[in-house]
């Protein structure tokens, strides 16, 4: 019955306390999270009915994960179990002039070892509005590629709106295939696209002298796009960035002014709960300039927020939209 | 024996550890305290014999609170105990363009349910010299106005030197008397009045086009009133705040530099500790101008500690007076 | 479309770590509990589709007492928000001689101050299977007590079966019934009834020398019950107690042995989870004996756990029922 | 004002977490306590005014110390500042097997290079009833010895009952003096002794072929005397103990039947909460046998809290005293 | 330099605080170990010089992982990098009837992907007199087990004692062999053998109605074979456990009496720190029955600390093995 | 048979948790650290065998500390056992205007009574290739004076490479002895001098108008000293600083521009990092301006990280030293 279904893998996420190095950790914190379940999650409590749909190992492990993304208010019931193992990845949290450092162990994860028929995206898909993936999916296996891409197919013939954050790192394919082999079929089912444009230049062979042109052409290739979007980040130290974003419509160039960042709590998910805020804006304000502002408030209070979900109100969201971000106490 | 005595609600609280918001926090750190006897914790580390008065409820939870506020070295021999319950506050503390929140707990307190004549202020207040209160205690219930107007009225017959910080919210005020039914009364008893232009309009049906008109028109209407005595804060994030104060004395307005404060640890009870400053620069200095400085700098001293109360040593409170905010390694 | 529904105040339950007291606690562990949830807690964690309903106020506060009960699986969507205040209760855990203590401050909760028609018992029940009430909540106040008494009134309507924690308190009663005012009523539509001789006695006016005549007398006075429940705990000290149970089915008296519990670690809940598991047994096994089994299984493991829920396996309940309590590592 | 007064160092107590050893941890738990302050503390939680007198450094750690103390309720206006340094304890808590350690580095304290004019003991003991000492402190320097032989003449001369805990152990000695050169002077003053018959042979060169000759022996030595106490502890591991205690009035030996704690939270301070108590019942109950029985009851209950300090009510130690160690919850 | 070698995976040890269960923990304890590496770990806080060789991931925290065991005094200048991925393992502790869990996440770790020729067994083992390896290993893969098997050899070589402990799990074996494929061979060049009747029956193909007649044929068939050694563990709860040994050393079968742990503080690592005592024994002594006590005193006392490494001097293990087993302070 | 060995005082460090002030900590923190084990542990961390020489008492504490420093790789076998305490001292963290405090209480240690025959130089450096010793060390105790002053003549015979890092504080020397009575020696065999032109003309009685006259005259009196560096800090507050660095190599006065660090995590040790990347630099690089740059870069990367020792790889700080401080995160 959720109206907004996320796929992707979450992992195990151990990062060390205060600004610990990993050498010093005698204990890590321990929270469940991943790209698209963030997005369902931020969403989540903003009063959306979400769901995130991922595999698990079939182990107290994968019971703990579960529970914990059931917290957000996402609901669980799709995530199928099965498969060797939890991916997890370390985080020590950097400040000032050290940047924060992650090391991934997400090989062979159960969600890696997926087959496409243990997921029934008829099922899941048929009553929902929205459908959201990214990038890291399919380049983890040809199974979750599938797995993907079924779920892109399906979406499509529901009429959903399908958003698809290209998210490019070359390294981590390493199954054989490559992204333009792959991700040129997911992005033709998808609607609103985030990416910037060396992603856009890199992945589909596309020419663009610069965010415009790239985001003009990418549209001539996939009519299906209607927007891209990509974010700009200001890293003055790993304490203090600047954040903005771009929106190309079809029409016109949309952008955000900058917000300052001072000090940065944690900025993982920075760009989930970017997404998750224009997501929100997209369906619920029907106004491109606004839902792009309120995705930049969304990212920039996540930076304020340990883990990597956006625990918040659409109101202080919407605050921080309107240029509320002097910090006052609400009491 | 105490020679500063103050008067309030004691509340505990329980915020949220580090920068964690509300549903993300399993352990809550517990303190106890409250705007007036911060002044009488701050004062007491500077040396001063201090007491606090106020109800608690006969349980392990008022024995707590009461052992809590004995480590700060305030005399806690003239609370009585009694009532429903512990007043409570939560607090989640925020960061850069997040602003702390709090959320009030304190309806049918101990303290609430007072009655005057459990408190023997002639005997508390005999051989005293100062009495301090707020404009929180009236607002509670008919037996605290009861019991504080009490209060003032017996520091007057012993000569004490009385504040009042005049703190307005018009929503606190529920059962039945609005601010301008008892305030007035409260403030004639008054020396010392800590309160802006705007609650001298609202509370008092007093005219002034700034602060120093409202203020030489409010000695007028009260003639006990020698001082009143504002803060200004210059909230740049949650972390970042500067801090000023003025103060007329019925001959001229005396004013201060700002004090940067970069990074806030804990903005709450940053008021109290400034009245704390001023209180013990105007009984140890004989010098407004002095006593206001050392007031701005116990208050922004007090933004660097956890907690409510400003843990110090007079001669650290001096050297910030001084300018020395460098913050080099003290050996 | 949960199956089985419970109702009932969910507290935020502050815990002081370890074996500290309150004197001595600076933090406090927080979770959200109540005896009801705990049911549907323990029950969602083997499998069943259950939800609570419950009142909480329109704040942080209770939107993260709704969160943390999403964790446990359990359905929050028919929680209605509003009222003045989250219930707390605090606890201190003791060991060997040292009981533990609890102080309650739940007067003019949310839920207490619930009006009948916030919640629509019809939607909520008409698809369900099991409905759970306890004793507690006609004590709170009118309010509840008619809330509680549309349920079951509804829960007989659509034909579900009803267990009742018949729990006596008497001076928790102060709204001006008692007990026996309004427990009759209650009990006229419950077919399981949790309860000793002692309570039977004083809450129904009936007579018997021992509980399997208070039952027979109890049954023929309220035909819509048909079994009547006790547990018996032998504390040897706070660390080291037995749990055994008894079951009236209206034909023969059922009986556990007594199950060991050394060391306890955190011994409340445990009565909740042997109802959760007496439901879970007689819906599952069909066998009084297995079901009243499972019970005390899953009491006995509840008490080496922290917190009030039940967290556990099926599969951990039913060994211990079998008799493993050896504790051998699982690998 | 106090009126019961004890003497003796203070010492920085730096406990591992948990069972941790002191290789493992990276905290350490800081309290400050040392026996005679434990006596006056657990006095303060059941009602008595008491102050400890002690040297602390002139620093952040002896003003921090001296801020512990007042938690507890205990008058610390009598303390004096001055001297090197703060004495330290480190404590690595057992279990089963596995005994608790204490390293010690207390040498060079303030405490050990007091001069005995530091203290003016007319005015702290004037007004007094009670002052308890105990036999390490003249083991810890020359100055100390002198101040507590001045408190102890001060105390007779003002007629106070006065206590001594004979603790002896030779290799603390260190100054040049031996326990057999100082410790007879300070019994004479004393009232009630606390002292196994081994410390009674060995300091005082009394003969006596159990406790009961060698007490008869000792008070016709030392005719102050009046009661001489010992505790009997039975170690069936780290983690289970039973206790008991004797006391000889001058007429019979009383006894206490065995009380048993399992587990032991924390075992330190257990002899002087014993202390505590008996002076608790002697002053409160005019009987020597429940007295005993009440010291008994007060060390029982100090095993289960963390900490030197017994933090109790009165009525907490009386149902032990009567028996009720069963550890049900208090609601 | 290092006189005694072991060989063998470590793993990342996650563990849940105190007795949470996976569910509940928002932060786990992280500690590095491993079967082999612990026995160095316990050998080396006795003042023996140990190193220990294993693979880890060329990353953060496989770093991390060496810096641990340098923590215990172990030589890690033997370990190799490279390799996917660091083993994991998470343990939940239980109490009381609830046993502890262990889930494994140690698939295509960096030891499992090892190959033979990066281990210079030569240099390694040339001034060496002791060679500990488990059955474990050559479980792990095919390169694992060569790798394993050149090391028994080379230490054959140089003439060191071997141990081994015939660690049998037959569902670890995933990669093709059978144990009894591979650890014959690896037998035949062990001195010491630790395994129990069941192991050395189904391994080996061996007859025998009771441990000394399996020892009596496993000897005849394997000539190298000195002793066999198996630990015996009655097992009253999680929290209560027995401890006694057996050696069958060719000529005579040894016994110890029965060590009573309780309560248990984490019994992980408490077969490695036997055979550790059992080695020191072997080593130290130059008698059988004195060993085989210092192994179950040394196991014994290892339970009594958290982690997989028994942290503790030889003086403190002796005095266990002599019965000392009251557990009084020391001071 | 390690290359770079430091001599010095290590201390037990035991800061408050976050920014809690003294009289809030309850917990702890504990590490073991020294200027000069620090310089040899930052060195361990890049690949350098080096070993630290102090002593320890023989105690569980002395052995704690031994084991930490191992945790950095740092070889601890030349460590002597014996004397009478571990040094230790407490730290509270500033932020923002107010300033870290540190609280020393050293006196007595096993290192300031260590007598020069305890340590074996000539076995210690042999075959070493650099030695380091700080101003502090000649402050203890003329015991130290003495062993130190035999480590420079041992290097000096040996060829070594000699750093010392003038720190310079007059009320440190308590046993008779001034600054210039003893580091001229000191420093007449050492060839790199860290000092501030203070410290030159207070100690050495040397002239000079600035940092280069001094620099050029302190080598014309003692002609081993090849390069004099220094560094200058900017305290904008206890967050937020600036360093850089100076060095004059006989030749030209080299400068490094300013980093900036905001916030600071950990400012103490920040000098000993500076020094471990200056050797480093000397050693590897054979380029005094890079070596300095390293340096500066090496300082700023440990104010970001909690304790004295600075744990980073080699990378890390030449990235900084090559500007890279913008703190992105690395995956
Ligand atoms: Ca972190
Ligand atoms: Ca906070
Ligand atoms: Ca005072
Ligand atoms: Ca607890
Ligand atoms: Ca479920
Ligand atoms: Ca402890
Ligand atoms: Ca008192
Ligand atoms: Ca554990
Ligand atoms: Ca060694
Ligand atoms: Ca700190
Ligand atoms: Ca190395
Ligand atoms: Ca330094
Ligand atoms: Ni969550
Ligand atoms: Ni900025
Ligand atoms: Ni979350
Ligand atoms: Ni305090
Ligand atoms: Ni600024
Ligand atoms: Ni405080
Ligand atoms: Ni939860
Ligand atoms: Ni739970
Ligand atoms: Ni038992
Ligand atoms: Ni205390
Ligand atoms: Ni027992
Ligand atoms: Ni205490
Ligand atoms: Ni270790
Ligand atoms: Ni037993
Ligand atoms: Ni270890
Ligand atoms: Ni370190
Ligand atoms: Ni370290
Ligand atoms: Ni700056």
């Amino acid at each position: 019955m959720a109206q907004i279904i996320s796929f992707g893998e979450v992992l195990m996420r151990l990062s060390t306390p205060g600004f610990s190095r990993f050498e010093q950790a005698r204990q890590l914190n321990v929270t469940y999270a991943g790209g698209e379940a963030n997005v369902s999650a931020a969403l989540a409590y903003w009063g959306h009915d979400t769901a995130h749909v991922t595999r698990f190992p079939d182990s107290p492990i994968g019971r703990a994960a579960s529970q914990y993304l059931a917290t957000h208010g996402v609901d669980t019931s799709h995530i199928v179990y099965g498969g060797p193992r939890m991916a997890v990845y370390f985080l020590e949290t950097g400040a000032a002039l050290r940047g924060s450092q992650i090391v991934y162990d997400r090989a062979n994860s159960s969600l890696a070892t997926i087959e496409p028929e243990e997921i029934n995206w008829d099922e899941i898909l048929k009553d929902a509005k929205w459908f959201h993936w990214a990038g890291i999916t399919p380049a983890l296996s040809q199974g979750a590629a599938d797995t993907l891409l079924n779920g892109i197919k399906t979406a499509r013939k529901f009429g959903l709106t399908v958003s698809g954050d290209i998210f490019y790192r070359a390294n981590l394919w390493k199954y054989g295939k490559k992204p333009s082999d792959i991700l040129p079929e997911l992005t033709a089912g998808t609607d609103i696209v985030i990416a910037n444009k060396e992603n856009i230049l890199e992945i589909f062979g596309i020419e663009g002298n610069d965010f415009v042109e790239a985001s003009v052409n990418l549209q001539k290739a996939y009519p299906q796009v209607s927007k891209v979007v990509d974010t700009k980040r200001t890293s003055i130290s790993a304490s203090h960035n600047l954040l903005r974003a771009l929106l190309w419509n079809g029409k016109e160039l949309l952008e955000t002014a900058d917000i300052e960042i001072n000090p940065i709590v944690d900025r993982v998910g920075g760009g989930d709960a970017f997404i998750a805020g224009l997501i929100h804006g997209l369906i619920s304000f029907k106004d491109d300039q606004k839902a792009l502002e309120f995705g930049v408030a969304a990212s920039a209070l996540k930076h304020t927020i340990e883990g990597d979900a956006l625990i918040s109100t659409e109101a202080e969201v919407e605050a921080i939209r309107q240029g509320e971000t002097s910090g006052r106490i609400k009491r």
